[in-house]
């Protein structure tokens, strides 16, 4: 946990943000695994984290305004608690280090919210998403999921506080980051032809814990870059493949990293992947630059579009005017999801309390309609103490092909004869973590390398 | 998966057990970390892997038992979907891996059991852990939680099922066991002095994983052995400590195993850990050579705890006779938990279930109040078939200590003079996966060491 006064600080910004009425911030509980005890590594809910600290299963938090009055509600261990999990901390002490007024029993929560309710009070939750505090809310609350209505009063004060990182959560990060980059120089290290995608996940992750430290989500690593979100490990690395590596620590507060490195399977790049990979890089700088307090990243982010496109005009695959092609998003047959997101105590941060309250706002919402911009998690202005990823890519997708092709799509665009070519040419992604300055923005964590050169170079030093 | 014909001859058995109405068995759904798209690996449920194989999310089955007829609801994927994870099989490509009739999108679920209910239909499932399978019950049965009411008549027919493992199981839990003696012994060659118990996980971990396993529970390595479900693992392992190591893999295919051995940090044991580990040894022995079709597994647990008590006197720990000292429960001042339990496609097998209906019978119901019986899973007649853990320990928990020694407490069979010198004696337990066979027992997995002087030669080869 930081120091207490860190929490108390915290709440009582939020305290003076919300008008009127009760805050209640429900804590997460284990999850099962294929019984209700055998259960997932313990992740306490990253507002509660922000806030109280305590990472600690079945705990609730009320912030009573009116009273201007922070209540804990959880329950003390029993002496059967204490022969099975042995004696921890108590939970008074624990209380103590979030500079918390009181402790009560969490029977006592559904009490004081019913004393609350009858009384008129507004009662301010976040939005659910574990089942377990759904059904809790329900309880809680005597309505149905249907009826359940988080308050967007309270979601706005949140994701306004967390949204400008403190400079304790910029180191914490910049730790993750630190873990985040020896994983992904390990991987370029040991990557072979014949190894399995998952021997290199098990050593990156492996890294990880024996610094202490979780991952931050599951590791994507992959001969199969174009596949976004993949979770399958299980191919061979063979001779001519790109892997792409997305990977990131997270720190025991907390804290996330993020980043993303491609790199080929054998010590050098092809004439084909070196063009390719050239092409991202171009956008991933061209999008960089741009980073600056009240740019908007939507621009930053089309931004690093036409970047690709201008590339792939380049060598042939695409047509006709970048600007038109973006406009016509004929850039998504390549790059079909966002140019990154904010980053903290999620990697993708705050994302359980909307991205249209974290990344948009009232005047332009997020376009949830159109491919590729309906996956992308920040568009607003930048503000100074922002944290957020910066991760463009080209994926081939061979159903994306056939689809588009047949309907001739963007053809005005897309060299769909020339595309057949690269039909299984994978994917590449490259991924920074950024801190928008007063003035600009700062690189977190260190230079991780990134130009074909330098990955060239490293990976033969370890051939 | 195994062939198909595997999981359609469960089904049928199952058929044949159940009188009427339609039978719903409900996969399980990924489990959210921090927010909803950040989830912990998927891990199917254990009867729907028993009896359908599939291991993706968002899946149920329906057994019609009238209709004769076995029907799959689950999505297909959507352009998105590829894009976003890959083209994997089609479920109906999976559904013909387990041999199921028919596949209908999930949406459909609801109205077939609206269609069994208006026809007064029975509607059985299983008790729900997952918290998303109880909101999915709630909906879909119209009811509310407290109004759910599992099938005894299903629960009593899948673990009659489940309890009596085919061969094929039992070559799969065999592998599983395989790999988690080889966990036990890289325990055994790495700890030393100065030590992370966590950098101990982190390797048998890595060891599973290069297996292409997980592992099938948190492990528990650690120097505080008398913490029965210890999940701390910060602690230095420091000479003069014993090291308490419960660990399994799970095979791909879903399968547990789960071992326990105890070690000193040092080469040697202390003439005390000595003398303490060779009580537990032969309470092991005496407990394993009770295995046998017919005998009640309280029965082994009496007998095991009668066996450690006698040990205990011979030092001068406890006094009196042994076997009143039984009866009036003062072994459970070392010995505080069961014996063992089932083992299978759950590590506690079928504990979803309940532990009435799987370790006990409506005759000889489970002892739900007793300190120590209560926590004993597994209760009744042994039958050829069954797989089962044998974990006897001694655990000093200087807690329980005070308060029986302040209440007097079994001061007849208990020397708390004596005991007091023990008092951060730590904890021992020796577990082992056996088989109940047609006229005894087998051992499954290999021979791993397990006496003070196979530890010791093994230990001194890796010093």
């Amino acid at each position: 946990m930081f120091k207490k006064d860190v929490y108390s600080s915290r709440r009582y910004l939020l305290q003076k943000n919300i008008s009127s009425g009760i805050v209640v911030l429900l804590g997460n509980t284990e999850s099962p695994i294929n019984f209700e005890h055998n259960t997932y590594p313990f992740r306490q809910d990253s507002t509660f984290l922000y806030y109280v600290g305590i990472a600690s299963p079945k705990l609730a938090l009320i912030i009573d305004i009116e009273e201007d009055k922070t209540i804990l509600f959880g329950n003390e261990m029993t002496i059967d608690d204490i022969v099975w999990m042995g004696r921890l901390e108590t939970l008074q002490e624990k209380a103590q280090m979030a500079d918390v007024d009181q402790v009560l029993p969490f029977g006592e929560l559904s009490s004081y919210i019913d004393r609350a309710k009858s009384s008129q009070r507004n009662i301010h939750f976040l939005p659910p998403y574990q089942s377990h505090n759904k059904i809790l809310l329900e309880e809680l609350l005597h309505i149905s999921f249907q009826q359940l209505l988080p308050s967007t009063e309270l979601i706005k004060a949140v994701v306004a506080q967390r949204s400008i990182k403190e400079d304790i959560e910029i180191a914490e990060i910049e730790k993750a980051i630190h873990i985040s980059a020896e994983m992904h120089l390990l991987a370029m290290q040991m990557a072979r032809p014949g190894m399995k995608e998952y021997e290199i996940v098990n050593a990156i992750q492996g890294l990880a814990a024996a610094n202490n430290c979780p991952l931050a989500y599951a590791p994507i690593v992959t001969v199969h870059g174009e596949i976004l979100h993949n979770a399958y490990r299980q191919n061979t690395l063979t001779s001519g493949d790109l892997v792409l590596n997305d990977s990131g620590a997270e720190t025991p507060l907390g804290y996330a990293g993020d980043l993303t490195r491609t790199f080929p399977v054998d010590l050098s790049f092809t004439d084909r992947q070196r063009e390719m990979y050239n092409i991202v890089l171009s956008s991933f700088t061209d999008a960089r630059d741009m980073l600056r307090p009240g740019i908007k990243f939507k621009d930053v982010h089309l931004r690093a579009a036409t970047s690709l496109v201008e590339g792939l005009v380049a060598i042939g695959l695409m047509k006709g005017n970048p600007q038109e092609a973006v406009a016509n998003h004929a850039h998504t047959m390549f790059f079909q999801c966002g140019l990154g997101h904010m980053m903290g105590l999620d990697v993708h941060d705050m994302e359980d309390l909307g991205e249209q309250f974290v990344g948009y706002t009232a005047d332009e919402p997020k376009d949830t309609k159109t491919f590729g911009l309906k996956s992308l998690r920040l568009g607003k202005a930048l503000e100074p103490g922002n944290v957020l990823t910066v991760e463009p890519g080209i994926y081939i997708i061979p159903e994306l092909i056939d689809r588009w092709k047949a309907e001739k799509k963007n053809a005005d665009f897309i060299n769909y004869d020339k595309l057949e070519e690269y039909r299984n040419f994978g994917g590449i992604r490259i991924e920074d973590d950024f801190l928008i300055t007063g003035d600009g923005y700062r690189l977190l964590g260190p230079e991780l390398i990134k130009t074909v050169q330098e990955i060239e170079n490293y990976r033969a030093n370890y051939a």
